[in-house]
């Protein structure tokens, strides 16, 4: 695949789904013409169109499993390479290629480092990364600089200094770069992006995001699995240490990048508990789990003040016994929607004083077009409710037919820069921490997510 | 009544209720001796019991009436005055005694200070405060000056300078100032601050906390009712301006000014929008509420980290059109509380991964002992579900039987205090201010609080 990008192809522009489905990002995307050379910026960025395209699979655990499994379903797919050190996931991998009766790919698991040789491979065009996020960013940075697209895993980035990595990469080398923030494909999200869009909730104050999860069970994971190497960031780091399910959403509810900009944060930390209880009640006494000290707060709680004065608070507990939530609030002058249930209120629609939560009818006004031109396969697919299968599908049309993303690496850098930026300030007491204006001022005019029509 | 509290009665025990109610509260705060004096900390006061207790009510719109009409309903009460600048409402409540068969009451009607003239009545021992915000501290000190008990209406009080008046003017007096913050004896707010007690949620960690209630149809009372003041305060401040009926509860699960304490705060506030485009909407461009021009962002969110390191999220919006909550959210390494509707997650006893929402069954567990005793009679009597009832039922108990109050100056203090600490940080972007220690060092030692046996 060429490395440069083929201009000639911004503001292409393709119906797809339902007939009020047009999906119009490349359009709207093309008022912002990107500077020349590298160091421009990529809103809107468009990229040759790939009749198929052609993934490497970094990353074959529970996560890059069942992108697999997806991408095998979805047209226009192919998965040439595949990589993981550990040998029983590389296996399965290539198993399940060969049960669905694929081509073999190409098979890397010699070391943590094998996965450069996955980006030396001409038969692949764009990288899915579902590796330990500590290793996000440097594995990205290199997927871009061998001139293919990266797709990452959440959260994109651990650091500020790796938020910026990805930007100044993606910028100079125009590839794609996104973070695989599934969140926003699911059915809710995407009908609240469309109610926000279309005025439902008035002018918008104020959203709340978390990621609400007992997840204290991952302790036992030791040599494998995502608790082998999650819990060492409880260790090491308090603060919200995962915002992007939660944050994603919301963060487009609000147009964040596109005419608004998270500005100042602050955050605390609940005391860290949890862990070192359910350590204590599942483990020998001198086992690693019981011998380790967490540091990161059960409860962390941040509150971002946008440019445009709106607020959104952020949470963040793995290690409370508590029903899952995503919280997926947002709220303005004439209505509120809220999740975990979901439920809504609008002024002039519903008694504002009682929730509805009887989805089914707000999604015969307002599912969005995606959804129903995917929704149904989606859902007997699975993956998080068939939001995973969404997002996949979504970006496989982009990729083909030469549209901008719905997230770009201004996104992925900004949603991910909340984990370090409220531990900087949980560290300094609850202090204001300014979030980096990843976009360079660059809010200002980029226009909204073109994923709604 | 005699001025001097007698020291005797202190640790003076009484059974009410059921029989495992013993409230205990004498016989806890027993263990902290007050020291000698005036300005020596009143944690514990207790004042000569009163075989009747006769009460002036000073402000008689909405609320005043409401707490005339419950005293009527409880044992060993007698009003003895009443008190209202605007005739209709000072006519209303000399009605309702006489409706009642009681001896009718002094009455005070001539202007904003004529409740000086009912705090020199000697056959005045309490006097119930439901004013404006901006008069409670002005009118509370007078009160104590007078040698009478105060009770006043949420909050307390609007500026840090005002609280610490409450606090100096009650350990100088040693008269009872409690605020009658009435969210503290709903059911399910006694009911968790018992499960607290027994351990049920584990080490507590985290809780939250709201008003949210959509009072924007408040602009249309102009000449009377709490809309011809309350905007007032929505035009010249920025922050949490009523915290305290979701505070009140979650500070007494956390022990704050008993084991713990408010240390801490930061705020952030949504843009203000919604009182505008109401007023738009409702009145002529040129009324008063279209002149008006207001500040209050509609959504404000506080944290507070609190001395042993738990986190408290206080959030406020009276002017965004969605459903009421005070969250009452408290967490702990074992389960969770959340309200709105209620519901409950407790590791060994439910599926924490799914919400519990009966309480008929909690209640059979847990329901607290002073719900049990009164709570029938409340529920029939009724203001807001019975909580106003249990609470004029408890501080009658408590002032004839010479016990503690539930609620002391300090919790008045601390509660109303977190308004214009929010209004601070908001003003400072955000920025991390202390909050005052009203008990000046006092929480460390002193005991919990003994509503629960």
């Amino acid at each position: 695949m060429s490395s440069q990008v083929d201009r000639s192809r911004r503001g292409f522009l393709r119906t797809v789904g339902g007939a009020a489905a047009t999906i119009a990002a490349g359009a709207r995307a093309s008022a912002q013409a990107p500077q020349a050379g590298a160091g421009a910026r990529v809103n809107g960025l468009v990229a040759p169109p790939l009749d198929v395209v052609r993934w490497g699979l970094v990353g074959l655990g529970e996560r890059g499993a069942m992108h697999l499994e997806a991408l095998l379903r979805i047209e226009g797919c192919e998965v040439t390479a595949l990589c993981d050190p550990w040998a029983p996931a590389l296996g399965q991998a290539v198993a399940t290629l060969a049960k669905a009766g694929r081509r073999p790919a190409a098979a890397f698991g010699d070391g943590q480092r094998d996965y450069l040789r996955l980006l030396d491979r001409p038969d692949v065009d764009a990288v899915i990364l579902s590796t330990p996020w500590e290793q996000h960013v440097e594995q990205a940075v290199a997927t871009m600089r061998a001139g293919k697209h990266v797709f990452i895993e959440v959260p994109a980035a651990v650091t500020l200094d790796e938020c910026w990595q990805l930007v100044d990469t993606a910028e100079a080398t125009r590839r794609h770069c996104m973070m695989l923030e599934n969140v926003c494909y699911g059915r809710d999200e995407l009908m609240v992006l469309n109610m926000c869009r279309q005025g439902l909730f008035g002018d918008l104050t104020h959203a709340e995001a978390s990621y609400i999860h007992d997840l204290r069970f991952q302790a036992k994971q030791i040599e494998w699995g995502t608790g082998s190497w999650r819990l060492a960031h409880y260790e090491r780091r308090d603060g919200n240490v995962y915002p992007t399910h939660g944050l994603g959403p919301v963060a487009q509810f609000l147009d964040v990048n596109r005419g608004d900009a998270f500005g100042t944060l602050v955050s605390m930390s609940s005391p860290s508990l949890g862990l070192a209880q359910y350590a204590a009640r599942e483990f020998p006494p001198d086992h690693p789990r019981n011998r380790a000290r967490y540091r990161c707060g059960d409860m962390n709680t941040s509150l971002v003040k946008t440019a445009r004065g709106r607020t959104i608070m952020v949470q963040h507990d793995v290690s409370t016994p508590r029903p899952y939530s995503r919280h997926n609030h947002v709220q303005g002058t004439r209505g509120a929607f809220a999740g975990f249930p979901s439920r809504i209120a609008v002024e002039g629609r519903t008694d504002v004083h009682k929730w509805d939560t009887d989805m089914a009818k707000w999604y015969a006004d307002f599912d969005h077009p995606l959804w129903q031109r995917v929704g149904e396969v989606a859902q007997k697919v699975g993956g998080h409710g068939g939001m995973d299968f969404v997002m996949l599908w979504r970006l496989v049309q982009c990729l083909r037919k030469g549209l901008p993303l719905d997230q770009d690496v201004y996104d992925a850098a900004a949603w991910s820069a909340i984990a370090p930026l409220s531990e900087l300030s949980v560290a300094r007491g609850g202090s204001v921490v300014d979030v980096p204006d990843f976009t360079r001022g660059g809010w200002r005019t980029f226009t909204p997510l073109g994923i709604v029509s």
